[in-house]
């Protein structure tokens, strides 16, 4: 979202337990009013939870003197880098059952701390969690094995500055640590931008991006931080992986390609140079209303195959439409952008409106050349975009069970699979919660084979049980992906809490070779155990 | 080209020693005339090799009864089956000195044909080869090494339909063994395209697409056969790998991106599901001559950094232009082309003139929106193009020395590297020769980080060492490329020729994790000996 790089940045205090500022999240007034809303929650908030509060015992590790100005066991951060941010760990530390906090949180300042520390780590059997922003959202930064003396989390974030600017190329070299606003305002007054916008990118850095494969701004092409990778330093236990840059390349199985995506199984990803791109100067946007959420799945494969490659393609179910004030008359609602730095865009703009009219899209004036928000649709929708996953964390406090998930497929099994996650997972939620569940989807990215569904569910009914109910929702919806072999995850990565999809849809061939490469280049097994393999 | 899709085929025969056609070879008086261009050939051409004259033992193995069905030992599929094109390929044959002549040709017609014959392989220390149109330039289907106690051709030709076709997510399923022609002639009635049209395209397979990365039709964006791919299908010694169908995932590090470009080293590429497109119904291209190639250069980048996404974007420099007919004043050469299936793209190919103009581009007329080939210097160097290889052969049976190679690298280094390499291959070529060599230049692929130069080197002087000065050359130039840090190969692969400068470019710890993954697929070290890993 553009809005986010100009968000202004204070002092403002991080959540512990919970997303984003602390100031931010909503206060017991907001949290009842949001219970009352769902039959089965509790009458009044959990209370926010305190790290005094916590058990955080001694250390079951020192490092050696050399290494100690680096290194941390004071029990705040130690909390704080204790788990990711996915409603699982939310409740958790809300239920005062936190994920094991790590003995030691280690904060390197250049490649050879990272090389040390992992050397120490190694020979004492000491499980290193690579950490970035932290905003994982599926169990990618904790420990929750027992075959290591220690744990330490090792956070990026002193290592947070663009090192390095090639205009020509526009390309910059940053460092893995650096938080996407930080990433912004040193790219700036170049006239660049790396136009990467995950929702979490005020609380999640360029490595933890590059590690996870996060999804960002664009809903076509370049979907994908993947796309924006030129080339990657990585510290391993073997040694430091550093890929020329190059703009592409034919020369063997990319280096970089096996480590985006890697989560800190393989090595420690230190710095990247990724590709830049002009400030858009021209942009259009406009939004269309359906009643038929099918008929506009059609639609938006018609843009999707068209080569008109808009910036921002999402489609909102009517559930998530009404959610984000986009519609109020049970409409699915379609949001069309169009950006560039070269040519205006109201052509392309026009060419996806009629393609979404012939397919039942209603209404769709275009908004003013250079004005963003574009619509009262586009507009309400932003900001929930961004409001979100701080309601999720008042929904949590009020004991609900909130969860989202994404994946993808292609165009032929798409329909069928949005069905069976609205009835196989809503008769989940019902059953075990004894209440009705609310089930939104829309589709975040498209492609010209296929689009990326993101659901959001919402259930309540049995407060004291939202682990267990967490659980089964989520393996009822692996499920479904399974049986129709869409991917267990799009852009939120594997972690701990998608394993199981994702043990079943990798081929055995390819997870005996990363295997093979994990032992390689981690044979002390100490990288994120746990994650991606065993 | 699209042009290549429409050529008649025939019952025409393949060149057992050279490309392509053997009837579309220069004959004896053609080559005479270009030998006589170039001072310090032979005054007549080598004779056209026969299979007949080839030393080709009793071959070393002998499979079981029950793959005996699907492997022979004919001295003329085994000649066939020896070597790929590259120059020096041709020069060995001509001169009487082939590569190492396979023991067995095998063509298996399904998977479980290549498993079987993998199996027996292994068992019996057999090195395997995969083989598709077999017009690798750098090596890459040959045997050198001395360890194995024969060697297999895996032929895959046999295995050459579309299997299946997805109109919804726009995606076929595709035997890997099937030609770039048989490929489009069966997506035809559909409606549907691959478009990826690498100069072998008649000559070459999927398969061998995908196992080299070749580059295609496109010389922005998807510039690559890895973007077309939504999965593969690989048989490997330990099991069979199917990747899902996927648009995209962000599940781990991506399984297909391993076996992409894996060149028959981690398993047998059998199938693959690729992306496909509607046929363009809108074109437009035109050309520009420019007068300074560093000017023209500029021009490049600013289209390739526009949003504009030319289909084709190909800069010659002056020799290029010239020898293409594209040019007769000395002037570089820009041909832009536009296509869609969508819209009409004149307005795009406008913007692209404005911006190569502003660089000093002259001329640019653009062609008419239905018409292709568009004006005659764009007609001229597609039908060079195409041609080259053939002309390539016979200056090689006139003892003059050819070479292409191509590298990509970013703006800020392209210069310098373009004039290094026309300096210091220039140099090396004059002193092993005595005679000046011609090097021209055109760049095939630009991205908005960069560009793919492509080389043409031509040397004369010493026939009969033409094998020790193209091995000169080609390290000369190997060094220059790894001192500018320009990839060794940006879509010919590494093959055998390349392997000096690969394993200078890739990453130490990214070798480790491929000998591993190599390793664990092919424990007994029989798949394409030599590629990629020892």
């Amino acid at each position: 979202m553009p809005d986010a790089t100009t968000a202004p940045r204070t002092s403002r205090v991080r959540s512990w337990w919970g997303w984003g500022w602390a100031d931010a999240q909503p206060d017991d007034a907001e949290c009842t009013a949001m219970g009352a809303l769902l039959p089965g929650t509790l009458p009044r908030p959990l209370p926010v939870p305190r790290i005094a509060d916590q058990h955080i015992g001694r250390p079951g590790a020192e490092p050696p003197r050399s290494l100690a100005h680096l290194v941390t066991a004071d029990p705040e951060p130690r909390a704080a880098h204790a788990m990711g941010k996915a409603y699982r760990d939310v409740i958790r530390a809300l239920r005062g059952q936190p994920g094991r906090i790590p003995d030691l949180v280690a904060h390197p300042t250049r490649d050879q701390d990272v090389a040390d520390l992992l050397e120490w780590a190694g020979q004492h059997n000491v499980a290193v969690v690579p950490f970035g922003g932290g905003s994982s959202v599926t169990g990618g930064v904790e420990y929750r094995g027992d075959t290591h003396h220690a744990v330490m989390s090792l956070d990026l974030t002193a290592m947070d500055q663009v090192l390095e600017i090639d205009t020509d190329s526009r390309a910059a070299r940053i460092q893995a640590g650096t938080f996407g606003p930080a990433l912004e305002d040193q790219l700036r007054p170049h006239g660049l931008t790396l136009r990467h916008f995950p929702q979490s990118f005020e609380f999640s850095t360029l490595g933890g991006w590059l590690a996870t494969r996060a999804g960002g701004h664009y809903a076509t092409g370049r979907t994908h931080i993947d796309d924006f990778t030129q080339s990657l330093r990585v510290v391993t236990p073997a040694g430091t992986s550093a890929s020329w840059r190059l703009p592409a390349s034919g020369a063997g199985p990319s280096p970089d390609r096996l480590f985006l995506g890697s989560e800190g199984a393989l090595g420690v990803i230190t710095e990247a140079w990724v590709r830049l791109q002009e400030r858009p100067r021209h942009r259009a946007s406009a939004s269309l209303a359906f009643t038929d959420f099918h008929a506009a799945l059609q639609g938006v494969r018609a843009i999707a195959q068209s080569d008109l490659a808009p910036a921002n393609c999402r489609l909102l179910d009517s559930g998530e439409a009404a959610l984000a004030g986009a519609s109020r008359d049970g409409s699915a609602v379609l949001v069309l952008g169009f950006e560039s730095a070269t040519a205006p865009v109201h052509a392309q703009l026009a060419q996806a409106l009629d393609l979404a009219r012939a397919h039942g899209g209603r209404g769709g004036e275009s908004a003013p050349e250079a004005g963003a928000p574009a619509d009262a649709a586009v507009g309400a929708w932003r900001s929930t975009f961004l409001r979100m996953p701080y309601l999720r964390d008042g929904l949590a406090r009020m004991g609900a069970v909130v969860e989202t998930f994404e994946t993808a497929t292609t165009w032929n099994r798409l329909p069928a699979l949005i069905d069976a996650i609205r009835t196989e997972v809503g008769t989940a939620a019902r059953d075990i919660t004894g209440h009705p569940a609310t089930i939104n989807c829309r589709l975040t990215h498209v492609y010209p084979d296929g689009a990326a569904p993101y659901f959001t569910v919402l259930a309540a009914g049995r407060p004291g049980d939202e682990v267990a109910i967490w659980d089964h929702l989520k393996s009822v919806a692996g499920d479904v992906l399974h049986r129709h072999r869409a991917t267990i995850t799009h852009h939120h990565a594997v972690g701990r809490d998608h394993r199981p999809g994702y043990d079943r849809q990798r081929p055995e061939p390819f997870a005996l070779a990363l295997r093979a490469a994990k032992h390689a280049l981690d044979p002390h097994g100490i990288l994120n155990p746990g994650v991606l393999v065993d």
